[in-house]
This record gives structure tokens, sequence and C-alpha cells, in this order.
């Protein structure tokens, strides 16, 4: 596939994926770092591998001297080294004339060590993130002046080597000031503006030698600053919101140079704009989902881009566009007694439909410390949040799951529109259906006589919202239903509602009998609950185990009920002596 | 996960696949191969591997020393040795005490290695197999007996070490004894009678501690006796074919001994029944498909069984019910002098959308030799074939696909109902119409008075037989299309039959007027037409691309027909002097 043999800084669990991803393409890899049996090492016997650290220059000139492309699994590495092994000169002095390739650029990996600059860089490429403000020197006064710009609370950054919470402090008001610089004085730091979020994001992107893209958009809910669970694709996020996250990531990872997959992580603020929090220049572990629910995972993506191998365009889309999936990190016990405890998370998902677990085989586990994750993937999230629930509730700490400030209203998929807003009362029992059955949906007036234009723009962009069927109910000369079809290839569902005149024989006969080539599912006259069962069943029919379940419940229940009155009815009192249609007659 | 070290039999690329999901699970997996650098071996830096034959006592007990339970990625070990290793005399007194398990049962390795026995097996359990006769000597007259017996063409087959076709030959008549005879006299042989089959299936079977599964059925294509190309599920057998053949090869599976994966061959016969060709007793060539398709792959579920690890019931169905997959293999290339000519179709399936590359380490290629194979996974099996096809092509050495004789039918998603055969003419259209669209569906008579019994089981078996719509057409007290509503969750779509009196209302209203809670899909009075287009709707709106730009391109085909027709009626001819409509009216 590519004969020349790629060197990776770091051998943790992002570099063992890799390193798996590499061996399917019978890519030679060679890794650097301290353990000799670190986690990338342990599936690798391909190659004698380098024991040193990825932040000792010595070790990667070595590694440089085995390898013809170096890349890395961690930002936390020598960039003077690696600067200095691009260079022409050293390469012919220092390594023999043997050429060496740094992906993705040494100088991104620089930027990006350095959050403050990260920043700076963002701002200056005009990407919206939270403004910053240098520290020069750590000392009371340089944070009160903070407060007196951003207000409180802000965070109070360490600029480098700052991860998984580790050198951020949260600065709540002047009384945290002495705390603060406790805990983080010694650091090099920077200010971050608070950002009131409602929601964390993150979207991997890859950037190849012709194209940026993202893969789908995940929900990353964090406990203690550690990443605990995503959800693909972000729950009751719109298509809308999504697409813009993932334009942003790719606008984000635009900025800086070089090869390579980027994890971009963000906020989803309280008044729906998006703002970038950080990048990493490498695989990250929201990205891990893309293993078991993307036709090419994270990993192997990142070793194409290095490699100038092709990439189709639907390579970081999920595997089915049915497909959903939620990743729980394993991560070791809480309490240090127990170091094998994580491995029961694991054991538990084997029984779990639609799991695959992925330990990186680390040991013994170490309270907070990242041992594996797990990977669920279903055709709905419903079915995969329900499989996921015992393993999402063990993977906080607290055992209690976090719920965000969500956006207002998930993507609709049905919409039910109406002619007039006098058809409203015919389209309430159709809202109240579909929400009984869980189905996001929207309600909305659309006259095809009074606003022919917004029918047309309604019928037109209904796909791409993401809208499955319509329901549109009409009285009279009813042409709504059977007009917005012509603007569509969804199904739409015509409900007749009875007007003053004609009993609604007009209305009906205006939707069901459309010419030849443009149908209307119709219901009956003033029907809208059966509208709605309608679009449960085709709903249904698309192949969500789910809402078949849920749909044959629902008639079960009606047969229940029809047979409890029929039992009254039959049932003679004995008390008073009478029939039980009599007995009826007069609870009525 | 379970702190067992597991020996395994083998290091291809079997033994590489099951290393790769061993290290998911931090299995502790060890080696036996004569060469140091094998394909599994290469990605397993966790313990020093023996070297030395799965069919050598001496390495096999070398093996055993080192290990908990052994394994085997191929079945042409020693299974002497394997047998001692089981027994207490021979732990106690030869491995110093230590246990050691053997996966599966030694005795069904054994049985299976000779494939006269595993018939007989086989045909003693019950399950449908090819007749077979024993040949005690090899001689013209033994071969002429087994003529006259089973006729001609009949399989002359090697007893033991047959694979990929080596060790077989078709005599087709008395002349092509001598040749036989020269070819494999020298071997243990028996006779089977010659399958006149259609096509060839296969299904990869897990037993575990408790419970025997069956992964979905895969229609294997052959060249030259070695598999080129799986289609998953097997391409245009029906539902009840495909459950026939997996509870088939579950009960083969269940005829042996011992726990772990078999790969079951078996041939759907010219009259539809099933006949087994053969067994293997470890994960086979036509699940790889497994890896990228289903929750588990046949390699992890391997472990699972063998460890007696859960194995949860959906473990062995696709990730989501709308998933299809290609397997291709990657074969060394036809030409020995062009050894890496194999990695050109590796190469080219880089850049096809949902294909993923798994290459086995192996070096340069030999003819024939299996290198590593391509799966492509996709929401339909018409998506996997078109972005499949180019690979498909080249992975047969003649670039010719053999088109295998195919049931009569592909398994119907809608199905066209009518309460008579005088409603035929009005589902006519319906049929086309789903024809044009290359929808597969059924057409048939169902009277909800006449056949009332009949209804009732139509409706109830219609979900699990893959219906996803069902178009019913009735006249006059039109009851069948309220009525199959009442007794499915499925979408009902109600054709209105005109009858001879009342102009069809009293169908229409019979249709549409059903009550609250189910609902009916009504469509014009005698218009199959637009119940067929619904019914593409519905399909199209569960997310079938490739269906929603047929039905674009359908509709702008009719915008243009009248379109043209507008243009006729617009222009004046200047020749005659008349206006169009008058052209128009006279060329009808």
């Amino acid at each position: 596939m590519d004969s020349r043999t790629i060197g990776i800084l770091g051998g943790g669990q992002l570099g063992r994926m890799m390193v798996e991803a590499a061996h399917r393409l019978n890519l030679s890899t060679i890794l650097l770092d301290t353990p000799p049996d670190s986690p990338a090492k342990q599936i690798n016997a391909l190659n004698t591998h380098i024991q040193g650290s990825f932040a000792d220059a010595a070790s990667i000139h070595e590694l440089a001297t085995n390898c013809d492309i170096i890349t890395a699994e961690i930002e936390h590495v020598d960039t003077h080294i690696l600067e200095q092994l691009e260079k022409p000169e050293y390469q012919a002095t220092k390594l023999g004339g043997k050429k060496v390739e740094i992906q993705p650029d040494w100088k991104t990996i620089r930027t990006i060590q350095d959050k403050y600059l990260q920043h700076k860089v963002l701002i200056d490429g005009g990407v919206p993130t939270a403004e910053v403000l240098p520290i020069q020197e750590a000392s009371e006064q340089a944070l009160k002046d903070v407060g007196s710009v951003f207000g409180y609370p802000y965070m109070l950054k360490s600029r480098t080597m700052a991860y998984d919470g580790r050198g951020n402090f949260a600065v709540t008001s002047e009384k945290d000031i002495p705390e603060a610089l406790s805990q983080l004085g010694t650091r090099p730091l920077y200010a971050e503006k608070w950002a009131h979020f409602k929601m964390e994001l993150a979207v991997m992107v890859v950037r190849g030698k012709d194209a940026v893209m993202g893969y789908p958009v995940a929900e990353t809910v964090h406990e203690k600053s550690i990443l605990r669970v995503c959800y693909i694709p972000a729950r009751g996020v719109s298509k809308e919101i999504q697409e813009r996250a993932r334009k942003l990531a790719e606008q984000a990872v635009s900025a800086f140079p070089g090869k390579g997959v980027f994890g971009v992580e963000m906020f989803l603020m309280d008044d729906e704009t998006l703002l970038i929090n950080e990048l990493a220049p490498r695989p990250h572990n929201s990205g891990h989902y893309t293993i078991d629910a993307c036709p090419t995972s994270q990993f192997e993506i990142h070793l194409r881009a290095i490699l100038d191998l092709p990439i189709p365009p639907t390579a970081t889309s999920l595997s089915t566009p049915t497909t959903s999936s939620i990743m729980v990190n394993i991560l070791g016990s809480p309490d240090p007694n127990t170091p094998w405890a994580h491995l029961d998370l694991a054991r538990s998902a084997l029984s779990i439909p639609g799991a695959t677990v992925h330990l990186y085989g680390k040991g013994p586990g170490r309270p907070g410390r990242k041992m594996g994750h797990i990977t669920i993937v279903g055709a709905s999230m419903a079915e995969v949040q329900a499989n996921a629930a015992p393993l999402i509730a063990a993977a906080f700490d607290t055992g209690e799951i976090p719920v965000p400030k969500r956006p207002a209203r998930p993507t609709p998929i049905v919409s039910i529109i109406m002619g007039s807003d006098s058809d409203l009362p015919v389209l309430i029992p159709a809202c109240q259906t579909l929400q009984k059955f869980q189905i996001p949906f929207e309600c909305t007036v659309v006259s095809a006589h009074r606003t022919p234009a917004r029918m047309v723009s309604f019928a037109h962009s209904a796909v791409s919202r993401g809208i499955r069927v319509i329901i549109a109910g009409a009285g009279g000369a009813a042409h709504l239903p059977g007009m917005v079809a012509s603007e569509t290839s969804l199904p739409v569902i015509g409900v007749p509602v009875r007007g003053s005149q004609l009993a609604g024989v007009d209305s009906i006969l205006s939707i069901v009998q459309m010419p030849r080539g443009i149908p209307v599912a119709t219901v009956g006259i003033n029907n809208g609950t059966n509208a709605a069962l309608l679009a449960v069943r085709i709903l249904a029919s698309g192949g969500d185990a789910g809402l078949t379940e849920r749909y044959v419940r629902f008639v079960k229940g009606m047969e229940e009920e029809v047979l409890a009155k029929a039992e009254r009815l039959e049932k003679f009192d004995e008390e008073v002596g009478k029939e039980g249609w009599e007995v009826y007659l007069e609870s009525k």
C-alpha cells in the first residue's frame, strides 16, 4: 500500500488503535515511548521499537533514523527536534541523507501545545472561540484585572500541558484568586472568558492532501473534566446546527497547516451559537466511535491523510443513514483499592446488544485513567440509549447522568401543516398522537391559496430539513395535500377537514382523487389521529424496531380497552339485577 | 476479562484476525506456526510464540505448556496429541499437573478432517447432505461402481487434506476415470453424488455454552473452487429460505461436540431444498464480512464461545436492519511474474465508499493465495453492489462475474392484494409501476369476506416475511384494506375499485372512513398507479437514497412529458396555418 515506515510519537491507546488500523493496511509502524510494553507496542511485533520519551530530542532522532514519516498520538512532544528533522541540512548531516517527513506540521503541534497561542490563531483566522487574555505574571492583581475585564466566573488555564481538566481553574469570584494562584501560579497562564454553554460538542476532522472533511457531530458529556460518554449524532441538536458545527470544525482545522486527523471540541451556547473550545492535532477520545460506526475510523483516516492515500467522501459519514452510536469510556476505578474494578464495566458490556469492547492493555487501573472504551451501535438513538443505559449510569463516578441544558426541540421528522388555523382542532389529535409515540414533529399553517410561495418553499426544503412524512389537513377545495405532494418526494398524508357545507365530502374528494402520478395518502374526514398513526406505521416500516414495538403496544392497548368495555356490557349485575348494557347506560 | 492464555494452532490470516479480536478484549494469545513472522505473530508482541508445525505433536505439546486453552485456526492439526493433552494422566505426568482445555473438541476436528466421516455424522444426525459412497481401494472398477450407483457426473474427493478445490475431481463420464485416478489415486477417497444446485450459501454458526446461533446467510461465489465474492444477505433468496438455511446450519453444527465458531457451506438446489456441503470447525472466509457488518465478528465470537463469555442474541445479526455487505477476496495475481499485483485491488478499494481493506501481511503474492479481503458495507444491496462493481469484476481471474442460477424471485418488500381477481386491471398499473422502480413485490388475491382466515394469516405474517408496505384494492363494501390494517402494523394503502354501482363512491368511503385508531392510506378510485407511487415514497422515506433518486428522475420525466405536450399545444404550425390545438386534435 505504502512502503514507508511510520514512526509514532507515543505508544498509548491512541497509538495502539493507530497500529491496529495500520496492520489492516499492512503499513509498517514503529513506536517511541518509554514503557517497553506500552499499549501500542503490545500489538506490534513487526519492528524493534524505541524506548524513550516523545519529549526527548535524542529519542525522537533515533526514531527518525528508523522511519520515513513521523506522526504523533500525543501533542506534548519536543517540536524543536521535529523542526530540525525536516531541514535538508539536518537530514544531510545527521541522518546520512535520509529524508523524513513530519505530519501533522510541527508548527501546528507547537501552536496547539500553547492553548493561548492556539486561541490567538483561531481568533486571527476569524473562527469564533472564547475571548482570551494573556497573563504575563501570575499575581493577585493580574487575576483581578482579568476579573474586571471578563467578570466572574472566568477560566484560568495553564497555557501548556493541560488536559483532562488538569491545569484549569474556574475563578468564580475574587475570593478564589489565592487558591487559583496556589494551584497554578507556577505555570504559564492565560484567562478565558466564561462560556455559558448548554452542551459540549466535538467533531473529528481530517485534512488530507485534497480536502478537509468532518465526521458526524458528537455530543460529549464530561464529569470532573474527563470525557465519560459521547452520543453520535448529538441528541436533540437540529440538523442545521450540526451542519454548522461540522463546518466550523473544518474551518478551525483549516487555520493550522499539516495533514492528519484533528479533534475539535466546541460549545453550543445558550443562544445556539457555537464557540470553538480547543483542538487536538491527533485522533481524539471523542472520535473512538468511528471505529465501529463509520466506514473508516479516525485512526485509519489519519494514516490515509498523512500518506496521501485516497479518502472517499463517504468515509466520514455514519455506516448507514440509520446508524446511531454511544461511546462510553472505561476509566480506572475511583477507589485505588480496586484496581481491576474497571473490568466489571467491560464484562457487563459483553451482554449488551450492539456493544463492542476495546481494552487498551494497561494492566491495573488508576483512578480516572482511561483503560478502554465501549461503543454501542444501533438503528436509532432510542434503541442505543436503552441498550447503553446501565453502562452510562456506571460510567459516572456519581452514578448520576448529568443532564445537559438541551436545545429547545429535537429535529422534527414529521411535519403537520394545515390550510388555516381553523383546521387546528382536527390536527391537534395528530400532534398528541405523535407526542405519545415520542416522534419529533413540527406544526404550522401553510395555505395553498393564500401563501402559495411559502407552500412551495416548505415542500422543497422538507427532505433536506430531515422531514420524512408530511401530514396536511385542509377543507373545502382542499388543495394543500395534493399541491404539497406535487412539490416533494415525501409521503404526504391528507386529512379532509369537514367544513360548514357538504359534510366534508368536498374535502375528501379534493384530496383523494389526485391524478395518476401524484399520490396522497388520504384518511377519513376529521381523522387527525389516523393521519398520525399512519405516519407512525410509515416511520416504523423503515426499520425502527423500537417504534414498531411501541406501535404494537398501542394496538394491544386499544384492544384491551375495547375488551374491557365488552366485559362491562356483558356482565349481569346481580346486586341490582340488571344487564350490563343497562348499567352501562345509567353510568354514562 | 479472562486471565487464561489461549494457544492458537496456526498463525495465518484467520489467526491474525483472531488475535486482533483478542487484543481488544485484552486476552492473551500465543501462536504455534512454522514461520517466525506469520501473519498472526506479526501483530502480537505480548508473548513468545512457538516455532513449529500445528501438525507436529511435540510443538503442540510445547504450546500446551504455555497456555490454558488450545484452539485452532485450521483443522489440519494433529488430533492425537490433542486427545492426549486433555487426559488427566497426561496433564499430571507430562504437564506437571497443569490443566489444558481443547476447544472445539478434538473429536470434532478429527471427524471433520475426514470429509467422508463428516458426511456420515451429518447423515446419521438427520442433516440433509449429498449422498456419499466410501471407496476402499482406488481402482477403475471401484470408480465405475460409483458411476453405476450415482450416475455421471459425480464428485470424487480426497477424504483428507482437501481445500480450495484441491483434492476434488469431477468425474463426468467413465472416460474421466483414468485421469481421476492419476490425480487422486494415492489419496484416501470417497465419492459424492452430484448436487444440481443453483447457488452456494454459507452460514457462520457459533456454539457457546448455552446456545447455537447462526449469522446471516452469505451467498458465496467461487471461481476455480476458490471463494472470490460473498454477498450478505444472499441476493434474491427469500427470507423463508434464508431462515431455513440458518436453521439447517445450526442443526449441522449441533451434530458435532465442542464450542466455538463453525463455517457451514451448503447448496441451494434447483428445487429450493438445501443440502449441507461441508463444515469447518473454525472461523471461515465466508464469515469475514462479520468484522465490518455485524456487532460482533466471527473471530471475537469464537473467543467468547470457547471462554464462556456472554454472547447477546443480537451479536450475530447485521449491525442495523438495513445493512448489506459484499466481501471480495484479494488473491495473489494469477501471473507469477507480478507478485505485488494484488495490491492494486487493495489500493483501488481505498477510493470506494463503504469499503474496508484487510491485508494479511503475507508479503509477495502467489497465484490464488489469499492475501487479504475487502468488505463493502452500505444501506442497501443495490448501493453496495454499485460501489463494489469494479472490485468484483477484478476479483475474478477471467474478469467475468459468474451468474448463478438464481431463485425465481427476490424477497418481496411490497405486497399487492385484491379482494377479487376482477380487481386485477386496477392493480396491474401498480405492479408495473413497482417493476419500473425495481421494487420486489408479490401480488395475490385475499378476500376479507370469502377467505377471512387467509386474510388474517396473510396480515400476521407480513412483517416477518419482510413486507414493508401493503397495497390492498377492493370494491363495493370494500373491507379488505381496513381489515388488513387491523391485523398488521404495516402501512396499508387502499385502492377503491369502481364497481358497477355507485361509481366507486361506495368503495372509497368504505376504505377511507376508518375509525380512529386504524388508518388506511387511501388513494383515488381505480388509481393503482398512485398506490404504487405512494409505496415508493414510503420506502424512499426510510432512507433509501437510490430509490429517492429514481423517484426524483420519474417526477422529472412526468414534468418533461407534460411540458412537451404543452409545447405541441402552443406551437402554431406555419406550413398548414393552424394553431397547435388544432393540429393536436387532428393527430389524435
